[in-house]
């Protein structure tokens, strides 16, 4: 894959607590590889809003995060904040207790109250797979799709595990048909780990990795 | 120390994943021995109240948990609808990127923003003293301090490490005089545990464990 090509697969990610500096870094990097987005925590989308003005790099920001044990209410305040600071791409973690006790209509419930607040702007739902099992992963999908999200997601990158290839597979089996994408994210640190995930069918990644994967790449 | 003592100094914490009849215990657990408070995510604050209406027992929750890296306005937000859903103690989350950056007028000031949110209820500053040299868990204090907080609290239990006795004493050296307490948090396991952080200061343990703890006492 060129590596135009991939970069505009990325989410350049830094969620870990960071300084004004590596967030102006981040954007700076984002705008000289053209990745897809800067993927940050709320309280730096409005910094990176104003860092990024006017280049096609969106702002993906992450909504009960990274355990998704906060109210329905919460995450609606949380996503229209988000928005009307800067944020384009709305990355929400699904409720990890509804999961576990198979409320799935809870679940849903959810996600259409988040892409209703979400106001037509990009929304991916992280499933935090390492924690489910595959019906559960089945089931996550299917609550998605109904809730009509953008994009299911593998990880937050802070639980148990990372992206794994069959798992991507098995989401992009529920949600292609119904017009969904799939991003992986957590572990993907090289250009062999972002074109195993594409091969199983994501069409994004998230990673604090870009640069190195873009620089694996052909070109 | 009696079992009485011990457990009225105990907040009963379940903040991982779980079921509603894992709530319904952690309630009858808290009951049973008289523990400070049950310690639960925000989407289980309503469950709690309900279960524990007319006991002495506490509803405690998390605001910003566990990275802290939400806007003011999210942990405000939060934080009023923990407690209209029936919370009586908000532990919030410091913010660790302004921590990291040495930001401690913006620490102070969203902190005062929750105090204010919580309207006279108890408010625990975490602040995930794993990613703080002792100068900063110093400034932290102050802040918390400054901002009439109620409680400092040294760990998530979510962090790369939990409670440390050292922690919670130069805690304690800074907020005591002010009328502040200090509570311990993150790998509180034991009784033993339990009466090092005590003897280091601690006037509240956040822990799972609060029946070994109890059950390891005197009497």
């Amino acid at each position: 894959m060129k590596k135009s090509e991939i970069a505009g697969m990325i989410d350049h990610t830094l969620l870990k607590p960071a300084k004004k500096s590596q967030i102006r870094q981040l954007c700076e990097e984002a705008l000289k590889y053209s990745f897809a987005s800067v993927c940050v925590q709320p309280d730096y989308v409005k910094a990176c809003a104003k860092l990024l003005e006017g280049s096609n790099v969106k702002i993906c920001t992450v909504i009960g995060f990274p355990l998704g044990e906060n109210t329905t209410a919460t995450k609606v305040f949380e996503t229209k904040n988000a928005i009307k600071n800067g944020a384009t791409e709305i990355d929400m973690v699904l409720n990890q207790s509804w999961a576990k006790g198979n409320e799935w209509k809870k679940v849903e419930k959810e996600i259409a109250s988040v892409v209703k607040a979400a106001a037509g702007k990009t929304v991916k739902v992280i499933l935090e797979t390492c924690n489910l099992n595959d019906k559960q992963i089945v089931k996550a999908c299917e609550a998605s799709v109904n809730a009509k999200a953008t994009f299911v997601k593998t990880s937050t990158g802070f639980g148990s595990g990372g992206a794994k290839a069959a798992d991507v597979a098995l989401m992009n089996s529920v949600v292609a048909e119904h017009g969904l994408k799939v991003k992986a994210s957590g572990g993907v640190r090289t250009y062999k780990d972002a074109m195993d995930m594409i091969a199983n069918g994501a069409s994004r990644i998230g990673t604090s990795n870009g640069i190195a994967i873009v620089e694996g790449a052909e070109d």
